[in-house]
């Protein structure tokens, strides 16, 4: 996972194409404590501006071209993308460049199909370009859940069966390239996360709940979180942070459960406190 | 499927116990024009008052015992549940009875885990206790969707595409004892039905598209509603309604694909003028 080992020469950099948020931040030190020099490209207007701290440069949403060539020029091989994209508000924000339009039609192409098709189709049209597609769990496994408790609350028996049982049901649906999330209490699906999201679904159950059309008393249920089969980590890692874990209190679930080292956690610190505040759990199970 | 042949001796009457709305009522009827005579067992407060035209007797919700004596006092050996099963709104509209309450032990158990669960252990009391559980599709099959198109709208290939692969996806969750229905767009499944119901994961749909999270131009999409692999059409047939086609009309899709032969339509004439008005196919498909 570390390409630099103390005294060797320094591993050329890694470009990180920054998104919204806080994250790209937290990436790219992780990726610098690990020994990995890294080169920021933020998207302007949507980057936050302390990316700056980095060696780093700006391109605007479109700039196909731009990105690999600024990826290129820093000397980088390795190409991560990381943090919130979003639609612009304006489409005059959008710079489409020459490296973005002779691509259209097999971009325009990737759109059909679900999820998995269109992330592993960019993959390829910018490893064609000469660059290699990163993940955080290759350059900066320490963002990734880990193993067991992250935070102070222990799941009970009944939550890790419940959780077990739902990795199971997300295992089934893994060759469908659907959901990555569903609640379960008992041996009960509840809710199961589409197109809405995670958030959307969990204020679901916080719902169904409160109109009384599930019947639960007291911190019942877990949220389930998991990569789906086959899924390509290194665009499209399922992630989960402050705001999932303010859902899952208000849903009233007694925990989260996801994969250890394929999901991220984003802002890790707050997500745990918040969870403890809360006596929920947030735990990492491995496979099997 | 029909007990009697005309000139043969008249079978047994087939008990219904009829909860509320207007399905109890087509349920009978269409058994009568099958041959096969009924007594209905209205819950008070909940039947339609116009059960009163075929033999019938009423009960009070809880009168568990009342109910097998009243449907064996008619010669009754066939016993079917239909129509909209409601809590009371108040807890003394509520008579249990001994028949009830020296078996509440085992239904409380049976509330643990899923539907199937439930359903399988409520008719094993009732084959206990002498009467063999019905279904709608045995004694009425002419209320269960057909293969073939129910209406004038004819379902495009595109669409059909997309039916199978729904039909393909909950097929791969029945071992789980989850939902019965989903939404496919092109091979993404964009929303999945769980403890929210059917309408509730329609209005998602159509809210998503409102909202702008989901960005799909005029009419797409297939609703798929399916059987459980294993599920007890006794007890629990899915069903589809007039709501159900308003649902979809207002999610924006271009209409409803169900598993022919186990998937009740309920209030078919109104089902079918709502979606040839709207311009929506309904289908039967079958399996494989």
């Amino acid at each position: 996972m570390v390409d630099a080992v103390p005294g060797s020469a320094p591993a050329e950099p890694l470009a990180i194409v920054c998104g919204g948020g806080g994250f790209p931040l937290a990436v790219a030190d992780a990726a610098v404590a690990n020994g990995r020099p890294v080169f920021l490209i933020g998207l302007s207007g949507i980057a936050d501006g302390a990316i700056a701290r980095h060696p780093h440069a700006w391109i605007r949403l479109g700039q196909f071209g731009r990105m690999l060539t600024r990826a290129r020029e820093a000397g980088a091989r390795d190409i991560l993308f990381v943090g919130a994209a979003r639609r612009p508000a304006d489409w005059r924000d959008l710079a489409p460049d020459l490296g973005l339009v002779k691509r259209l039609p097999r971009i325009a192409q990737l759109f059909r199909g679900g999820d998995d098709h269109l992330l592993s189709g960019l993959s390829k049209l910018i490893e064609e370009a000469g660059l290699r597609v990163r993940g955080v769990h290759e350059v900066a496994p320490q963002i990734m859940v880990p193993r067991g408790r992250l935070g102070r609350v222990e799941a009970e028996q009944q939550n890790l069966e419940e959780a077990r049982f739902g990795f199971e049901v997300l295992d089934a649906l893994g060759p469908y390239d659907v959901g990555q999330g569903l609640v379960v209490v008992d041996r009960r699906v509840i809710a199961m996360e589409a197109a809405e999201g995670t958030d959307a679904m969990l204020a679901r159950v916080a719902e169904l709940r409160a109109n009384g059309r599930l019947r639960l008393r007291g911190r019942r249920g877990v949220f389930v979180k998991a990569e789906k089969p086959g899924q390509d980590l290194r665009l499209d890692a399922p992630a989960l942070g402050p705001s999932t874990v303010r859902y899952a209190i208000a849903a009233g679930l007694c925990g989260i459960a996801s994969r250890a080292g394929t999901v991220m956690v984003i802002e890790r610190e707050n997500a745990v406190a918040l969870a403890d505040d809360a006596g929920i759990f947030l735990i990492g199970c491995e496979r099997g």
